[in-house]
């Protein structure tokens, strides 16, 4: 029986370098890297991402950069240096322990003049110290000689060709070597430190290169048959962000390494700790298990577990992808597994969107609204950053126009909802009086103060906006947007009615604050009331106004292909149909689950499943859509979707994990287990479970907290 | 008496290290190298640029590449890194030789711990070899310790943010370090190599660093006060559009070097050959004579002179304004001093447009045109790669559009003028019949197709161009563009029936291949008889419909001012009024003199000159507007024109000479005395000269060559 805790391969293939890169991210919350190789690899994209660390771009306004790079570690054996494209590799294994987070490669090679040597690279950052990454290199050398270790700290690193570092300065304090650079723009200072160690075997020579934004040491050391020699290179990075005396910072984290094996047992004590309360068991699937597991490492290795002033992006801090953008993939997609096992890093990400709310209000004040509008793109000040003019691959003297950071507006009810349900969850009243009700209030300002009053119909719409579904842009009255605009405010109310019984000093602070007069209330009461909610008899809900009129094509015909429906028919055509990226109306029945009917969710499901681009749509859509095929009864259903989701990445399903985890995609893989096959119910009673596992799966186990209680749901199929 | 041949300064002022960058930077013609410090400066902008080293890049699509750093050279005192930003500078002089091209830097310096040294670079790019660049440092301890010397090539260079360098390779071959690059979108490979040298000393310790991308040459020497240590540094560059073999041929060229006094030797034997053809002698204004040196000098070392695939961009090699792209400037603003005195540069630049026909004709047929429309602005393929759209500094969610690539057409008339004018100064037969009739046909084509009938008016119009006055966009029937556009298709005619008769082969085959039927050969002469021409009875044109009836403001009131009047206007208020960027309508009376009366030319310098922004408009005006001032006989003003081009670069007048040369304000220059001052005028029967000289002039005395043959022109003030 394999190990269901590694993600491992027996080749390397170079074209899927970029994606394997991806795959073998490792990190610590504070940092992560990506998995290319300690001595290159031509073309490889290199990348390690700190949370905050971002600097200005053209067209993108902002991105998360591409730190120094601490991996380098370059062997020659004699004047041969080591890389995977010369010589014949006659071993290749690599693995990583999603247990520990610790990456293993052992590689055999022959080098092109014939020396062979067994080398092996293991590599982790720490989750104990979150300053600190480890690289141990043994080399078991099979001839005569002498072998060359060169270890870098490399300053001149870019960001999908964007060079953002400007060089500072570096030197030596006593052995340990340190690098200090800045970015360009937003000035954030990064200080990395390194020491070399030889830990089995004898330097013959050991030098300080000390080259400008490379300094390098190098030790030379002799080789016999048989004979291990194994280095160490421990690294730190310290930015501004973190302390001003990034340097003295840097050498201290360095040199408070003690070793190896007390590093790595710090290291496994924290992982432990982790999977004690986020592990999820499946029994009877080892693929499903495998993937959830790593889909949980990848969310963890992301999650701000000591700064609130960050979040995850959409690619995590795995990729170039989206630059480190936040999205509402966060809130609605991510956060809810943290809420349920890590409710501290939960409440870290929220604290992200309560510092930005500043930022929120000058948002809709730029495009004459009241209240807080979060970015549908945000990044370390909560401007809004998403690009509004991208160029145009097939015509370079024009441009696309991006809508979705003018009129994506569901954003702000996303926020509102993740706020209210981390309250719910976690009873965590203190922060929801200083915090998280501002938020509630403050969005829904928002939310009334763009409602449009539509004089001839007698009610209130949200028109030209872009609902969940991003096949269809300018839409009025998309049912999501609608329907969590009304949710919005009805919470506010219900809020601040708590607060003047449970905090009656901060309500009467938020009402003078946010302004919240008695006329103000009186005209949420009067957008909830008369908001317009389309539903058919049936119960089946239009996407937006005009939906069912657009052209029905069979997309079941149109298999099988390889890309979305928005590239086979242009943005136009799809926009004329009924085809949709992602279950629009299906996340709203999701998300207020307890205000539709069985029937309600079923006459919904069954109309827009099979408009729905599952394959090539958008990468949040299958973990919802096997969610509801559970609510309705079809757990195979719900299986073939769930399985599109656990390959979305180790699979590469859509080809583009290159530029990064799909971190939706595996938040929401979390939330199909939890509260599609379990059926997790949580009530102000307390919580349930309905499941209704996939046939073949023999056992589903997991925790969660509630009210700060641990909790364990445990299903096993009576056999 | 000082020495006119020398650019020098004794202080060092960090507020102006980017001006003095562009200043002090030397090149022969194949690269140039701005004058950043060896050792570096923080923020300093250190550039190489190479003559047709383009690489792709977002919004202006390609430009000239910022080659990998050849300079760095860094000195430490024992521990303490020599930079004059640090310690005590007890002494700085900083020096140009125009004559030999070789800068020189002394510098004495005291180290924050108390060392002095007295520090001498010298530098020059070779003019006998054009791949080779050496470095001489001398240093004189005033202490007894170590000196440590640090020479590096850096392959991680950006362009202005944009990391271009993929690295491929590195290593030694005896002595000689190289380092092997290529650019990631056009994938051209450069190689650089380095020879670093003890010529007076004892080294203590030699190391070679072989770091990634930086390949760097370590050597200690012993220091003892008053003894002077010496060390040069070679450097080669070649790319692999010279040859495949990049590194060898790299290797091969600094191994060629045989030492500092041959290789200097060789290259003040280049200059002197140069300057024999070039130099320009004004007595009475060192000022003037000085800058006039430095403004040809500026020329001389961005001039191809053994590469027929480039021309000089609107700032030289010299620094990253415009990105190395190549505009009008260069055919009437530069072109002519070559045309005079180099012809082989001359038609070297005027070959990189004949090579550009076929990108020429695709461009006119993309806008739906026929013929050849060359692009605004031009890099190594002859696309247009004028930006189409560029970001708005107010308001970054908009964009400016920018319509010079597409209507401002006079460029091609101007290719075809300069082109002419080559043909008729040298008389080279061979080349026009091969190429150059070519380009004045098949533009002229162009023209003819781009040319519109007003019915009702009953003549040909040229509708929504810009003209040389950028103020003014989307205008109608601009007199320069029109006139200049009827020139073409005449001179065509007559290029055409001269083919005819000495070169009849080729006229026959240009005649199929480019369709000049009978029938199109009438429709040209339809539209240069018809096409419209707008003057007044006094002669005075208007500069394009309407123009008269644009409000007339007082350019004189506005001043004392510090900014352009489209930068006051803004470029919708200028557009609405008379005032001009640059003198649109003179600069055709200029092109085509002969075509206007003396009473012409007065009437309109008389009306253009005061709506013209001369201080802060184009930098391309002032030395036509000088032309013009002495053919109204008006030395004085010429002069005051003149001496505002003088000062353009050296002086910094319009605050932004950090980007580079203003190259068509040096061509200007030239022009200005020659056919301003000395009033050289050629004709089918010879040449004269008819000087007005500013009063404080003593002499003037230049060479060109006419029909091959070196002219002297000796103008001397009778006193």
């Amino acid at each position: 029986m394999s190990d269901l805790w590694q993600i491992s391969e027996d080749t390397f293939d170079p074209q899927s370098q970029h994606h394997k890169e991806t795959i073998f991210t490792i990190g610590n919350g504070y940092l992560a890297t990506r998995g290319a190789f300690e001595e290159g690899y031509p073309d490889d994209r290199r990348g390690t991402f700190v949370h905050g660390v971002f600097d200005d771009v053209p067209i993108i306004f902002t991105e998360l950069v591409n730190a120094p790079d601490w991996l380098p570690f370059i062997i020659s054996l004699e004047d041969e240096r080591f890389s995977l494209d010369t010589g014949t590799v006659e071993k290749f294994h690599r693995s990583l322990d999603l247990r520990t987070g610790v990456l293993t490669r052992i590689v055999h090679w022959k080098s092109p003049g014939g020396r062979r040597a067994e080398i092996t690279f293991e590599r982790f950052i720490s989750l104990a110290d979150q300053h600190t990454m480890l690289i141990r290199c043994q080399v078991v050398p099979k001839f005569d000689g002498e072998i060359e270790f060169r270890a870098s700290l490399n300053g001149n690193t870019d960001t999908e060709s964007i060079a953002h570092w400007h060089w500072i300065g570096q030197g030596t304090r006593e052995e340990t070597i340190y690098l200090h650079n800045r970015t360009r723009s937003t000035r954030i200072e990064l200080a990395s430190a390194m020491r070399f160690l030889v830990v089995a075997g004898k330097p013959l020579f050991d030098n300080f290169c000390n080259v400008e934004n490379t300094p390098t040491r190098v030790i030379v050391m002799n080789a016999h048959p048989g004979e291990p020699i194994a280095l160490e290179k421990y690294v730190s990075i310290v930015t501004s962000r973190d302390t001003p005396a990034v340097v003295n910072s840097a050498i201290e984290h360095v040199n408070n390494i003690a070793d190896w094996h007390t590093a790595l047992d710090l290291n496994t004590q924290g992982w432990a700790q982790e999977w004690a309360r986020s592990d999820v068991v499946i029994e009877g699937d080892e693929e499903s298990q495998t993937a959830l597991r790593f889909n949980i490492f990848q969310l963890l290795i992301a999650a701000p577990r000591h700064d609130d002033r960050v979040s995850i992006g959409a690619k995590t801090l795995s990729g170039f992808g989206y630059r480190g953008h936040i999205f509402w993939d966060t809130e609605i997609f991510m956060l809810p597994m943290f809420t349920y096992t890590n409710p501290h890093i939960a409440r870290n990400m929220l604290n992200y969107r309560y510092r930005n709310l500043t930022a929120a209000r000058q948002n809709a004040l730029l495009k004459g609204f009241e209240g807080a509008r979060f970015p549908w793109e945000s990044a370390d000040t909560g401007e809004e950053v998403t690009p509004t003019w991208v160029p145009n691959q097939n015509d370079r003297t024009s441009l696309i126009r991006i809508w979705t950071g003018d009129i994506q507006i569901h954003i702000s009810a996303d926020i509102a909802y993740a706020t209210y349900q981390y309250w719910k969850v976690t009873g965590d009243d203190d922060w929801f009086v200083e915090k998280g009700a501002e938020i509630i209030l403050d969005t829904a300002k928002f939310w009334a103060s763009r409602a449009e009053w539509n004089t001839e119909a007698g009610y209130y719409e949200y028109n030209n906006v872009i609902g969940p579904d991003e096949y269809h842009e300018h839409v009025d009255n998309n049912a999501f947007t609608n329907r969590m605009a009304q949710w919005n405010m009805q919470t506010a109310l219900e809020v601040l009615d708590w607060l003047k019984s449970h905090a009656p000093a901060r309500a009467i602070e938020l009402i003078n604050q946010l302004d919240l007069s008695a006329e103000r209330l009186a005209r949420w009461r009067h957008v909830i009331a008369n908001i317009y909610l389309p539903a058919q008899q049936s119960g089946l809900i239009e996407q937006f106004d005009g939906y069912f009129n657009l052209k029905d094509i069979d997309l079941a015909a149109m298999e099988p292909r390889h890309k979305s429906i928005q590239s086979i028919l242009g943005i136009e055509g799809a926009n004329q149909t009924q085809v949709i990226k992602q279950p629009d109306v299906l996340i709203l029945l999701y998300l207020l689950g307890e205000h539709y009917s069985a029937e309600d969710i079923k006459v919904n499901y069954d109309y827009y499943t099979p408009h729905t681009d599952h394959t090539y749509g958008s990468s949040l859509g299958p973990s919802i859509q096997s969610i509801m095929a559970c609510r309705v009864g079809k757990p195979n259903d719900a299986y073939e979707h769930f399985i599109r989701a656990v390959r979305a990445d180790l699979q590469d399903m859509r080809g583009n994990a290159r530029d990064g985890i799909h971190a939706a995609s595996a938040g929401g893989l979390w939330q199909a287990v939890v509260f599609g096959f379990a059926g997790l119910h949580i009530t102000p009673e307390g919580w349930s479970a309905n499941p209704s596992l996939p046939t073949h799966w023999k056992r589903l186990k997991f925790h969660f907290l509630h009210q700060g209680e641990l909790q364990e749901v445990d299903i096993k199929r009576d056999e």
